[in-house]
C-alpha cells in the first residue's frame, strides 16, 4: 500500500461491507492514518463494533462515534466528538460510505421508501462535517487539492450513472438509482463550491462487491475493491476533483 | 401550431406558469386535444381555476382534478376521475410539470427541505397514471413511439444536468438540482422500461422562463418557451425517447 493517505479519516457505515474493509486496510497499512474514525449507527448492537474489534489490533487508532446518517443530532454529536479528539487540526478525509439499496420496481415503488432511501443516500453527513474539513484544508500548509489535505469522497455506484443507465429491466431499483444520481449531483456541486476552500470532492464506484448489499453473486471481493479505492483516493488531485471514477480509476459518465 | 399533438393530455401544476401556458396553447390550437386535463392542487383557491377560466373559452375541453403531487390519495382520485372521463381510451400524454424550487445553499440546507423538494419533483404522479398510459398505448392502433400514442414528459431543468453543473456558485440550489438529477434518472429508466409497452418518455428543459419560479429576470417569455416545448413534443419518436432536450430541441448532457 501507499504512504499515508491522510492524517485523519472518517468512514461512515464502517461496521460491515466496504466501510469495514476500508477501516481494516487503512489501519493495517504500514503508514496508517493517525486517526481513523470508524463510525456506525449502532456501535453496541450485534452489527456494531464487535466485528470491527475482532479484525483490528487493540492499539488501533480507532474511535467510535455513532452517526445515523438520517439523524442530524446524532451526526452533530459525532462531529463534536471527532473535533475534540482532533484538537485543532480538522478532519482530512470524510468517506461517505453508508448507504441503503432498494429493490423497488416501478410497480412496487412507494413514495415513503423513495424518501427514506434519499434521506440516507443523499442528505448524509456532508454539511455537519464541513467545518472540520475546512479547518484541515486551512491548516495543511500546502496548496492544491488532495485526500491528504482535505476531501469528501462519496461512495456512489455505476447504477447511479444516468448516461449508462445499466440493466434497468433486470434491476429496476428506481429509488436507489435516483438517490445515487442525486448524490452525484451533490458531489459535483460540492467540488465546484469547495475548490477554493482547498477541499477535494469525488464520487467513487466500488465495483459490484460481495457484501450484504452486493450479495454473494457479486464478482468482486471486498478486499480487492477497497485496495483499488484506496489507490484511486491517493491519486486524486485538482484535476480529478468533481469526477466520477470506479475502483480502478476509470472515469464514468454522469 | 402543428396538428393534434395527442387525443388526451394531462398537465400537472397548470394553474400558473409554464403549466398554465401549456394548457392555454393546447386549447387554443386549431386542432386541440379532445381532452385536456388541467390539474392543480388547489382548484378552488385564489391560485386555482379562476385564472385558467379567464383565459379559456367556456366550451374548452377542460376537466379539473386536484392532485397534490405529494398526496397519493389525491392523485389516485384524479386517476379515477380521468379514467372515467376517457372511458376506455386511456391517456395519451402525461406532462409532469408541477415542481418546486429551493434556494438553499450548502449552509442553509436542511434535510427536511431536501426531502420535501424530492417528494414534489421526483416522486410525482408517475406510477398512478401508468395504467391509463398503457391503455392508450395498446389501443392506439399504431406502432412506434410518439406523444400522440402514449408519452410521459417530465419537465426538468438545465440546472439538473450533472454534466453541465451550471453556475453553482451563483445559484447553489442543492435540493432543486439534486431532485432534478434524480428525476432525470427516473425519466431515463422509465424510457427503457416502458419502451416495449409503446410509451415514450423524455425530459424537457423549458429554458429560463418568466414565471413565479423563473422570476422577472428570466430572459424567455412563457409563450415562447411553451411554443418551443410543444413543437419539440410533436417531433419526439422512438429515437428521442429517453433523451433530455431543451425547448429548442437541443440535446443536453445528463
Ligand atoms: N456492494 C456493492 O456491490 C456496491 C456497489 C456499488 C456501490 N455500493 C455502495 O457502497 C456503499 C457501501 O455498501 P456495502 O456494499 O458495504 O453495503 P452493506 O454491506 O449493506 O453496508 C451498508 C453500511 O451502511 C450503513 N447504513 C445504512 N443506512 C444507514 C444510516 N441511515 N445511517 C448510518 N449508516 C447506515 C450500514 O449500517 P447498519 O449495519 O447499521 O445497517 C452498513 O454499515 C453504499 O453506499 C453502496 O451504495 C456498493
Ligand atoms: N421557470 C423557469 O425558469 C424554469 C426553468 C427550468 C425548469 N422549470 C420547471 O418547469 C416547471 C414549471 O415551473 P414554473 O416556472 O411554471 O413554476 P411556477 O410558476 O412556480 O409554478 C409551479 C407549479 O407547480 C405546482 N406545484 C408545486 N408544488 C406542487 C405539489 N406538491 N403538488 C402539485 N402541484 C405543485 C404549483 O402549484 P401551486 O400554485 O398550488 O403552488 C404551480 O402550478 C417546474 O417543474 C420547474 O422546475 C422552470
Amino acid at each position: 500500500m501507499m504512504a499515508v493517505l491522510a492524517r485523519s479519516v472518517l468512514v461512515t457505515g464502517s461496521n460491515r461491507g466496504i466501510g469495514l474493509e476500508l477501516v481494516r486496510q487503512l489501519a493495517a497499512s504500514p503508514w496508517p492514518p493517525h486517526h481513523i474514525f470508524a463510525t456506525c449507527r449502532h456501535p453496541e448492537g450485534p452489527r456494531g463494533k464487535r466485528r470491527l474489534h475482532d479484525l483490528l489490533e487493540p492499539s488501533s487508532p480507532l474511535l467510535f462515534a455513532p452517526p445515523d446518517t438520517v439523524n442530524v443530532p446524532s451526526i452533530q454529536g459525532a462531529v463534536r466528538a471527532v473535533d475534540s479528539h482532533l484538537k485543532d487540526q480538522g478532519l482530512n478525509l470524510l468517506i461517505n460510505n453508508a448507504g441503503v439499496s432498494s429493490h423497488a420496481t416501478l410497480h412496487s415503488l412507494d413514495s415513503q421508501e423513495m424518501l427514506s432511501v434519499f434521506a440516507t443516500n443523499v442528505v448524509g453527513t456532508l454539511q455537519e462535517f464541513l467545518p472540520l474539513l475546512e479547518k484541515a484544508a486551512k491548516g495543511a500548509g500546502k496548496e492544491g487539492l488532495s485526500c491528504s489535505r482535505a476531501a469528501v469522497i462519496n461512495v456512489s455506484t455505476k447504477l447511479g450513472s444516468i448516461g449508462l443507465c445499466l440493466g434497468v429491466l433486470q434491476a429496476p431499483m428506481y429509488p436507489y438509482r435516483a438517490s445515487k444520481a442525486a448524490q452525484n449531483m451533490v458531489t459535483r456541486c460540492l467540488a465546484v463550491e469547495l475548490q477554493e476552500k482547498g477541499i477535494l470532492c469525488a464520487a467513487i464506484h466500488p465495483g459490484w462487491v460481495k457484501t450484504d448489499m452486493g450479495t454473494e453473486e457479486a464478482p468482486l471481493m471486498v478486499e480487492h475493491s477497497v485496495r483499488g479505492i484506496l489507490t484511486v483516493l491517493a491519486s486524486l488531485s485538482q484535476d480529478t476533483s468533481g469526477t466520477f471514477l470506479d475502483w480502478e480509476g476509470n472515469s464514468l459518465p454522469w
